[in-house]
């Protein structure tokens, strides 16, 4: 049974892995210009999202408890505020190079987590609410933000022809 | 470990439900009116997305080996062609009740299986590919199924202010 956790916990990480190669092939393909452009009407332009993807993710380390934020200016811009807030944003190179540094670190501390570390507390909970809500584990990050990248991916989506 | 085991897998179950939770909240939301709308200029209409999870997710029936599709004439439509094909579409109507049977049929199936079935194979996979691909197991559409709706659902945003 030891053996089936862990495959099911590979399968959950290979479901973020998966997310992350796609966002990478997407951001790859879109020149600056056109990652600055709105994915809609009105809406969020593609910086700020990959900017909002960076910055959540980048706060994922403190929340698992793997470190401090590597950008942690990000959260005011790209968390805190919506676009178009007036507050300067970072170039699109400087976000491509935040976004592989984020995941570079983030990554290599996920894969190793151990069992017993995937089912602890993550940082947002206390030891006594942890208690009695058990699956507030730092697993529970990892699949929530697994469909929070799939559903901003939906909208860059828009960017392309 | 067989307890961790059911409780991943019931935290997986339950990211299906929310995201789930959420579109029901959405779509609840949505008149009639405004889901036959594109989501953004040239993209697809609510009413195509919605008809498109909905003919995803009653696939899953035989795919998890649950049973037939309720509506199988839904794949033609919805999934081997695009929005504006010129073939008919359901009314709004229509699609809201077989959103409901679907969810109901499938949701009643999910919370039956066995963790063994949940590591078991699904249809598309032969008995000899599984062998070596053993995570191409029923637990795996349940993970891919619920990015693809919070994929589609950050689209389907676009509808609302």
């Amino acid at each position: 049974m030891e053996h089936k956790t862990d495959f099911l916990l590979k399968m959950t990480l290979d479901a973020w892995l998966l997310q992350l190669k796609r966002a990478n092939t997407l951001f790859e393909s879109l020149p600056n210009a056109l990652l600055q452009e709105q994915v809609a009407p009105d809406r969020n332009t593609g910086l700020y999202l990959f900017g909002h993807l960076t910055a959540v993710h980048d706060a994922m380390l403190p929340l698992m408890m793997l470190g401090d934020k590597l950008y942690p200016e990000l959260e005011e811009i790209f968390i805190k505020n919506p676009d178009r807030s007036g507050l300067k944003q970072p170039s699109p190179d400087e976000i491509r190079l935040y976004w592989n540094t984020v995941h570079t670190t983030l990554n290599k501390g996920l894969a190793q987590l151990s069992q017993e570390e995937w089912f602890g507390r993550h940082a947002a909970v206390s030891e006594e609410d942890f208690e009695k809500e058990p699956h507030r584990n730092r697993l529970s990050i990892l699949i929530s933000r697994t469909s929070h990248i799939a559903y901003h991916m939906g909208q860059l989506r828009f960017l392309k022809a």
